[in-house]
């Protein structure tokens, strides 16, 4: 015990690398898996997830506690090994542990504990959120999501936004567009009801409020006082969708910024979205190498492609002269008016520009009441920026900062005045022009992974009927 | 307009440097005020949110829209202004904008426009909730928050820890602690009903659902797979507390680190903490100034202290028997096996010791059941860390690694041992000592500006009866 004391405890990242060789360490991690060999040894793979490799432990016999504990490691048991660092002759490592101590800390009965050497599905991981994160797979996932956070708020401290918390529990909806979760204390086997009706005069914040569906809304206050602000949180659906694509509870980056227009939130999400994927392929090379080579064997060049590639941006009525002279019968026909599909962005951005491409003034009957009316009274100044492999990514606009045509959208659109009143004192003092847009965050980690399916790529996913642990 | 697009826009926080003496440049932002000069020039004072000071523009009379615009400019609107950097004569600046050219963009009329000169109370802004940024303290709140959320993912992405994003909606109940929000979309008007009671299978989640209280549970499935990691998001009490130290809706950072024991854990809280203080006195300098100035006499003086002392480590054991034998009269008396109040606290971190304080060990029967039991049976190895001023600011706890005990913890506190199952799996597979804490932002911003309404370090806070915006 006293000699542990003075021995440095590292990671399984730094003890893989060349420069440990020599070094007397102690690591801490779980087994991957162990192999007895006849020449009077023992290899133990562990991981610590501080990467995606794993260090091989030698471990020889000639450990007091070879037979009675080395000899019976199954995986998904912790250990602590102390030994020292050396070279290794396998190939995909530079280096390996010699072992001068091996101590169980938890054991894994391998009757019973889930994730055993073989690949499992996607599926069945599912079931088991709770031990998923000990896969490569999930564990990539983890340090893939920790990295691009990372640098959605390096991005945006770099280039002077400040971080802003806007409300999850809210009693305005963002866009009018229903699907919303009920947030409540009242008891529903008792609700109060005040002539007939529930009376939510009694509930908590005195009048029903719901789930945020976007901080567009409220970060557009602090950018018409402090310039440029970003959300950077948790958003909800409650819309029954059982789809791949879909998520109850999601993370959306939302920047705002005044004083741009629709071209500078372009030349934004164009740079945003290009460091994200700059600073992923570089510091999770490994990582992103593991995607490539397990689920999607075109993802490092489509990443590549994206990154030098300057975003072609037309407007959406020339998208829709390109898409009605492609030749091609559309499951959702097109017309000036409608709104985009999915096969029409994919067309785009896939096969017709082999590019990411940013669509904007769009028609205004099809977009939300904020966005900027442009001269000529048919389109807004919207922006959806679509990527190949995954389509849309990135929705924005500049807003509406006209404080007379505010209003008649809303009324345009049946939305209470009323309700909007502290929005529309943003355009009734000092008014600026301002844009944003917001980016999914799970969206984007299909984008960078290749995975397909979102439930994928959240930690403990959301969706109709699941909502555990 | 030809010429605007050759001139750079600068921020006004670059503007006041004394290196842009002599550039010629666009600032953009919100008068705060005008004075018109016998002399024949306006004096206004701009500030756009990116530095606490304000830009003063010097407006000539030979402005060509000098008696139509400029001698017209409010409180609150919205200008644009071109100009020349020169040195400044006055007091409190290096430099101002002599302009050649001043545009307004939104006006704010002085009849209904709420921010005028004089000084607002904390009460009245908080009415104004989306015009409170834009008055100094809100701004200053506003970028001390921005830089204290960044420290917090740069201290841990810098220690190797990983972002985990923990799930808002949630079917567990972390510490069995009531006080929660439902979640749901049923149409409280016509709630289904089974057996004459509500049928929550017809619920979005098919069963009840909350918002969390803690990410910490689920923070330990990732830290008992990736090693170190941390949850930074928004968690949830409907306690119906009208206090200036509570919120419905608050932020918190919570770190759970594999292998990580109490000293450890207390080790970390105290780095982290120092970091966060180092971090809010070295970058936000003049926002801190202005809290010392004007909200807090002691506040810069407090804050070094905590930063240069080493914090004193006590057991609750002798903490009990110090303020027994304090001698003084106790609100609510001293006894071992009673939690601690905030007289308590205070008086061991202000008087007693004058420094910080971390409180550890306390009785089993005052604490979650996650919390490790120590050898003698009687107490867990729970920690809180007391801070001048504000009292506790962490909470946390080495956690009970060993399957049988935490079965044995959860009956004891009559929890369903069948929600915890998945957790339980953590302490079956592969267990490991580890140990985590929690953070609250707002207690933080609260130590760190001296303000003393919880309801003022927060975009829009919800508390009962209020949730605006």
């Amino acid at each position: 015990m006293s000699r542990r004391q003075v021995v440095e405890t590292i990671r399984v990242v730094e003890a893989r690398r060349p420069e440990a060789i020599g070094r007397e360490v102690c690591i801490r991690g779980w087994v991957r898996t162990r192999r007895d060999s006849k020449a009077g040894l023992s290899f133990i793979e562990v991981n610590d997830g501080s990467c995606l490799g794993n260090l091989q432990v030698l471990a020889p016999a000639s450990l007091p506690n070879y037979e009675t504990v080395v000899k019976h490691l199954h995986t998904g048991a912790s250990i602590r090994a102390l030994g020292v660092i050396q070279a290794s002759p396998a190939k995909g490592q530079a280096t390996e542990l010699l072992a001068q101590q091996v101590e169980l800390l938890g054991d894994a009965d391998p009757n019973t504990y889930p994730l055993q050497k073989k690949n499992h599905t996607y599926e069945f991981l599912r079931t088991i959120a709770h031990l998923r994160p000990r896969t490569n797979t999930f564990g990539a996932v983890t340090r893939l999501r920790h990295r691009v956070s990372l640098s959605i708020h390096q991005f945006f401290h770099e280039n002077g936004f400040y971080y802003i918390h806007t409300p999850i529990i809210t009693s305005s909806d963002c866009e009018g567009a229903g699907a919303l979760f009920r947030v409540t204390t009242l008891d529903l086997e008792h609700l109060p009801r005040q002539q007939g009706r529930v009376d939510y005069t009694q509930d908590f914040f005195g009048k029903p409020t719901y789930l945020t569906v976007s901080g567009q809304l409220q970060a557009e206050a602090y950018a018409c006082a402090l310039g440029k602000v970003y959300t950077f949180g948790p958003t909800f659906r409650a819309e029954n969708s059982n789809t791949t694509r879909h998520l109850a509870e999601f993370w959306m980056v939302e920047p705002e910024m005044a004083f741009y227009e629709l071209a500078d939130n372009m030349n934004l999400a164009e740079a945003f979205l290009k460091r994200i994927i700059a600073d992923a392929l570089r510091d999770c090379a490994e990582d992103m190498q593991f995607f490539q080579e397990r689920v999607d064997p075109h993802l490092l060049p489509r990443l590549q492609h994206v990154l030098e590639t300057p975003f072609q941006r037309i407007s959406y009525t020339e998208a829709v002269d390109i898409l009605s002279r492609a030749g091609r019968v559309w499951e959702f026909p097109i017309a000036w008016g409608k709104d985009l599909q999915s096969e029409h962005e994919r067309y785009l951005a896939e096969e017709h520009f082999r590019a990411p491409v940013i669509l904007y003034d769009y028609p205004r009957t099809i977009k939300p009441f904020y966005m900027k009316v442009n001269d000529d009274g048919r389109t807004v100044r919207a922006m959806d920026v679509l990527v190949p492999g995954v389509g849309e990514i990135i929705g924005g606009s500049q807003r509406e900062d006209r404080y007379e045509v505010l209003e008649e959208r809303l009324q345009e659109q049946g939305l209470d005045r009323e309700a909007y009143r502290w929005y529309l004192d943003l355009r009734r003092y000092g008014s600026v022009p301002h844009s944003g847009f917001g980016l999914g965050l799970e969206r984007t980690l299909l984008f960078l992974t290749g995975l397909t399916n979102i439930r994928d790529v959240i930690p403990f996913p959301r969706y109709p009927g699941h909502a555990e642990y």
